[in-house]
């Protein structure tokens, strides 16, 4: 598969989520989700996340704030990590779950401050 | 009611969704819906938007991508008037759609640009 | 259909909507629609509504605030109407939205009291 | 763009939901909404509706279903004419429904319902 | 409870869900939680499940999608094998969850990929 | 902070999840949190909990709907447990969810009795 989209994609992923992570998930996919592992990886990563415009940091807080309205902990859990990363501070990941927590309602920004702060425990944030 | 929090709240909501809207909806009030003005101005517009941390640019930001996931669309549309006011292009708002679109799922992403065009044409942008 | 929770949930449903809006319902069903009207008379309003322990009061706020929360504008506007018929105080149904603000999110709250007060003008509240 | 991907998925948005319908989407599009008419129609149309392993009828119901419960009444309607389109029966729709009022809940059932019968009526089903 | 619909519906479950895994839940019951499998039995498994015009294998696949994006994890696995006892293919549950990732998103997607797969392990699939 | 819409959070907050709860949850909070645990007292306990109008017994049901239909466990079960210490009984907590079942869905339904049950047994109720 020579698709420039796919492969932009496989890049920021890994430099978002670490590659040891990414190439971890590809080794262990079977024919029933590599079909996935691909869909991800080329219009998430490729197509969206590889648009210009808006640069990783404010995607990875828009993605903190929807993935938590959306109620996705595992995902969220992730992209928290995945924010650190982008240049995120703990302080913007705070502003960003008190926003929620008016917008999405006090139980989503409850459950996001939990998670976090798993997230910043596994990674030594 | 010589409360700083409300007070800064006002100010805020003022600037973001114009002093007009927002004194129409204080004199529309009544018994029934004053004290959810009271509540939305003081706890949404002062106790979070008055936080520092987080410009006015990304919380707008981060309100588009929540209330797309949230499928509100009254509030939606108020939201990207207020963020082209606080200096949202109409390229980033694109932007965050498109991300909308990927991790909210396209209907979700398919609403928001329809709503955002109906904001641009009402406001003229 | 000689079926007691289906007439326990007829008589109920008519009590709470009005006879006129239900017989309306029934006699503008389809084929396509009837099995959803009886449905939801059997196993909503007779199986559900007409058991004991709560009083119709209580399930009015019940539905306010799920059905607030769960974005279903229509069913809402409708549920506000059976709410007065069933004695919930207008300033009730104002805390009952109050707390929908909080917990499922400001703009849930918002949506909620504008489709409360259209609903009290169209009945006259 | 020659991108095979995009091209199947054209094909097939066509097929589903009327070759007029399509252009004029692109007609209509500009540089704020043209990206995700892109998006649309090589993710959504191209890249999974254009899998084998399911039909297109199986689609159309799983599409029913899922809308219903996301709560999008434009795209539901659409995708009702889409399912009749792509052999749906009205019978089979009247299914569809019946189960997502017990698994998404009956106002989500009577919400589609409803959007059901204007689909119908406006393309004289 | 001679109650035909309840009877239907006690027979139904059992061939999707396990005689075994119905029998316990039943046992299990005590006088807070009867009145929901009674519920659950009749109405779900019986005045839907029972209805004609679709078969189990769609409902299967209906139910996949729609407790995907409802994000429902127990309810999903539970759901993952009864499908694999109706006749829906592994790879056709792919299919079903590439769909949800388009249109509710890709973490209700990436998120039931791996609910089926623990499901997949759990029965030797 | 001498406020007193904390402080009255701050006592009601104790009076229905417990004193040792919101004690060790206060001694627990960083810099990351602590803007959250003080939001969450203020505004949630203190600015609507502690509303007249509506009794805690019936902000308590209430809860349970929405947070269930919001699908949020964690608060779910402390909300069940706060439940019954504002006087919701068993039997009324069933009937909240029977409710639940009915108009947020069967899943829905599902879920919050599996945690209601948790919740019981933890307490010893």
């Amino acid at each position: 598969m020579t698709n420039p989209t796919f492969d932009k994609g496989l890049e920021i992923r890994k430099s978002v989520l670490g590659a040891e992570f990414v190439e971890k998930s590809f080794a262990a996919a079977d024919d029933f989700n590599r079909p996935m592992q691909e869909l991800v990886t080329e219009y998430c990563w490729g197509a969206v996340w590889g648009r210009e415009t808006l640069d990783k940091k404010t995607r990875s807080m828009l993605n903190l704030a929807m993935i938590s309205a959306l109620n996705r902990p595992h995902e969220l859990k992730m992209h928290v990590k995945g924010a650190l990363k982008n240049g995120v501070t703990k302080d913007e990941i705070r502003e960003v779950f008190l926003q929620v927590a008016i917008y999405a309602g006090v139980p989503a920004g409850v459950d996001s401050f939990r998670i976090a702060r798993e997230a910043f425990q596994e990674v030594g944030a």
